[in-house]
């Protein structure tokens, strides 16, 4: 047994059966071991962002990591984009990252590059395997690392003649580690703010935004009157009718501060304090109210969801959450608006679908169109690195074949990772992809007001997408998926109704206007 | 004046005079300070690595550096491979990396990251701008450690509130350090290697690709009988018609193998000595002829131009050099295959072309066919990053507006950068790109051969393109170019006569099947 063969058994093992891969010569055996491994599935990206980032809508959907297949350095920094986005979800990732023989790293050849400097900056786990031997044992440990609580990127990098040489060992898996319990002091010193009498925000994140912890959020702010809050970008959370709405706190700085408005005291649960996503002259980063105290219930790394549930059984013991009701939107009608797009995914949501959204300023006004439709999760941008939505969408398509996905994605942010389509397409995943094509990068015009620049006409060039206008249907139709193109509301509901009802990948390249 | 404008007014008075870009929030000052210095010209990309790709290629045909304008360390990240290749063609590029405002950065939001981690894996030059008032003393020395020889990619970090504070100075240009001379000592006695009567090969690279250092290599070898060649992947090679040919070292070791056979000495100006590109099981690493001895007329950083000079008027000092004479194929006809396909270009390549040169395993026979046609420049993928065929002809075409570019792109490598389009569209630029489409990574069917590795099922699939096929005229029109599909080299022929006599940029989809 090579290298790769004991790698690959040893990665299935483990519970890591599916690689999102694009390699290069120095992975060809580990390729070529994939078919001695029936268990093992293999899909391709066009891209390394596409691969990395389906690794990490896979791994939010299926709560266990895929691996991913990445072609020395620069293989790895195209992929990086999105592995900062999996860092920031907390999503376990194994990478394998191929690289030279070790006898050949000397010779600098041309893809010679510091890998070690790349994979450091993910503040995850790097090992380098030295030897066909160890590369089992190397390979459990990473696929524990990477499961280790809350969840991080493990980076095992193989060289070529690891790869490729005998003697390989399959490993036993290794437990990961769990998310610390809460304390019971913790707990009670808790109970004692929300008891305090003063306004108090409970702001919840990671693993609490499914319905346990929506739940146990719910009961305890009905109970107590604290006011419940998801965190910005969740990694994953659940909505919709009969689950509890816990609002997000919102991307500007003036929404949260609306939002947080009197409050004295702000409780986390598995996320950390509100900052503000950028700087802005003259306004605090902080977005915790002045002289409001923060407490941690569960930091990122504890049983938040245990933690809340304890809490609730203190100051809520009969209470029982609030759910939202069925309820969906009216299906609108008329030319595509920033308004009535929603509506038409609110109105004709499937049932368990998965939103893959990075739908950015066109997607300001979904989340009330879709609280009370059929239950669904949302897959949010938690690192703010754009072109994430599309390989999100893929990878979850790929841990839930039988539930239909649904990526809400803006138009400069699909450029990105545009090529997530063809791997759809390859897969006949069930993605039904609606693009918000409002021809511009709006959510950066927004922010050019912001920050108080002035724009001139050079500026406000470098923000627009519409010299030439795309044609994403086009585009989608190059790389394999049918697609539609939509400008009423009508053309749209009934597109997307289609899309949906059939198997396999669509798209729809929605003339959404920009909110401003 | 604020930094961002003291830096645009520094990078504009040091040479630098267009900026690619793709900003965000962070960046939005230095955006509307682009309307406030006429000078400086912000081309679009709607990708990172589009961005990269296009700032080396412009300085491969302008022979001074582009800035670069990139969103923080993700954005930086979607660059890094083509940063990869522009270093590995010692190629002077000045990025300007958006980040955080100064007092943001603790706050750990979203996006934040390691930057230098980042910059660091480049081996170049990068430094932190701290306040608005040393922004252009910070600029000023980036252009000049850009173009310190032998070429680098320097990187300038600059935080948003440095970019939108007071006090900005404009700062006067620095020198670079030019190449270093070659003592006569050291000419002498590659001169004495030269005389020896034993078999030599002057392998020359950089700068020594081009018309003079050429025609010295050619003087040398036809006075000395001496082997010469040039690098396997130049930054730019000069080449066609009343030039001197000097056939480029193979990318198999094999093929180097052949080339070098029976050579004792090795001279090397203005690169390194030959590597294999990969390491291969059982196979050399050095590919310098066992026995053989290595000099070094010129390392990278030297005048290697001005040394082959020296050492042609001491060896070679009557002697005229070889020119290729005019000769072009003749237009092949029937269906495309990968030897007739080179042919078309061959005929038909327009007067002081540029070709990009990514077409990989479908390219093997190019150079045979385009030795006679009108002289022209070959920029190729120096660092074996696919992806760069695109951003490299289209930041050649910002550079060259009134050359014709030619780029050469294999069907999987184009995937990774395929947004340039829109950007060869919004800027009009003469751009005829051919797309080889062999609905495979063909490449990697040889590579998997060559390394030893039997392959299954699952393996070949890993490496075909064909499921679904792509149709990249689509592609193209959707991103505005537009763009027709040949599959006989009557076609082709067709296709690219018209593409070159039109303005703008044009893309055809050559169904030219794979050479194995």
């Amino acid at each position: 047994m090579n290298g790769a063969q004991s790698l690959i058994n040893t990665l299935v093992d483990a519970g890591v059966d599916v690689c999102f891969g694009n390699p290069g010569t120095s992975e060809m055996h580990f390729v070529a071991a994939l078919d001695t491994v029936p268990r093992m599935r293999g899909v391709l990206g066009l891209f390394e962002g596409v691969v990395t980032g389906a690794a990490d809508g896979y791994a939010r959907i299926a709560d266990r990591p895929a691996a991913t297949l990445l072609h020395l350095g620069p293989g790895l920094a195209n992929g990086m984009a999105n592995l900062h986005n999996a860092r920031r979800a907390n999503t376990p990732v194994v990478n394998v990252i191929g690289d030279h023989a070790t006898y050949h790293k000397r010779f600098d050849a041309p893809l010679e590059s510091d890998i070690e400097a790349l994979t450091g900056s993910l503040n995850g786990w790097t090992r380098r395997s030295n030897s066909s031997a160890d590369v089992g044992v190397d390979a459990a440990a990473a696929v524990a690392a990477a499961q280790d609580a809350p969840g991080r990127v493990a980076n095992l990098i193989l060289p070529a003649d690891v790869s490729w040489g005998d003697g390989g060992q399959v490993a036993t898996p290794v437990a990961a580690r769990v998310p610390a319990t809460v304390d019971e002091t913790t707990v009670k010193s808790i109970a004692e703010v929300l008891r305090s009498g003063e306004p108090v925000a409970l702001l919840i994140g990671g693993k609490a935004c499914r319905e346990t912890g929506l739940r146990a959020t719910s009961r305890i702010a009905k109970a107590t009157g604290a006011k419940a809050f998801a965190e910005t970008f969740p990694s994953r959370i659940e909505r919709g009718a009969g689950l509890p709405t816990v609002e997000r706190l919102g991307y500007l700085a003036e929404q949260v501060s609306y939002q947080l408005d009197g409050i004295k005291h702000v409780i986390l649960a598995g996320t950390k304090a509100p900052v503000s996503f950028f700087a802005y002259p003259g306004k605090a980063s902080d977005l915790v109210p002045e002289g409001a105290t923060v407490h941690t219930l569960a930091d990122v790394a504890a049983d938040a969801v245990g933690a809340l549930q304890d809490l609730a059984d203190l100051v809520a013991a009969d209470v029982e959450p609030d759910l939202a009701p069925e309820h969906r939107p009216e299906l609108p009608s008329g030319p595509l608006t920033p308004q009535n797009w929603v509506d038409v995914i609110g109105a004709l949501l499937p049932e368990n679908a998965i939103i893959s959204d990075e739908a950015n300023t066109s997607g300001l006004l979904l989340p009330t169109a879709t609280a009370g439709a059929p239950r669904h999760d949302v897959l949010t941008l938690t690192g703010g690195a754009i072109g994430q939505g599309m390989p999100v969408a893929t990878g979850a398509a790929i841990a839930a074949p039988d539930r239909p996905v649904i990526n809400l994605q803006s138009d400069g942010s699909a450029l990105y990772t545009i090529s997530a389509l063809w791997t759809q397409a390859r897969e006949n995943s069930n993605v039904t992809t609606v693009i918000l094509n409002n021809r511009a990068y709006a959510i950066l015009r927004l922010e050019l007001q912001r920050v108080g620049a002035e724009a001139g006409e050079k500026a406000k060039g470098l923000l627009d997408l519409s010299t030439p206008d795309m044609d994403f249907a086009k585009i989608a139709e190059g790389f394999g998926v049918p697609a539609t193109r939509a400008t009423t509301a009508e053309e749209l509901a009934d597109q997307f109704a289609r899309a949906v009802a059939e198997p396999g990948p669509h798209l729809i390249d929605a003339a959404v206007p920009p909110l401003l």
